[in-house]
């Protein structure tokens, strides 16, 4: 999995686990809402900037979206 | 400390350790001299591929090079 997927995944993880709409989520971390879904998907390829700002509007350690997702026992 | 920063001084930090300079760095990870530099100072704005790049040359986990060195005790 390429670190863009496995960020874009963890973000929409958290993001629904917060109960937060990408519309939310795209404005307060002024983005466009087409490019933040896109980095959702993981077809964007952001900039570490980037990614401080949405771990913050998530209120999460940046590190904790990029781990890789446990694999399946 | 800016993600741009922990994540440079991970990077640095990672790369003397496996007794590598900043020139094999760069040059593996297919990137200029001078701005490899500039990442490991905490300077540049790297995106998600190119962290991803680096972190497969320093055969490292790339979340690894995003957690925040803990506060001294």
């Amino acid at each position: 999995m390429r670190l863009t997927e496995i960020f874009g995944a963890n973000v929409r993880r958290v993001r629904k686990a917060r109960g937060m709409t990408l519309e939310t989520l795209a404005t307060e971390a002024g983005l466009a809402y087409s490019y933040m879904g896109g980095i959702e998907r993981g077809q964007k390829n952001p900039s570490l900037n980037v990614a401080e700002k949405i771990a913050k509007v998530l209120e999460s350690d940046p590190a904790t979206l990029f781990c890789a997702p446990l694999k399946a026992e």
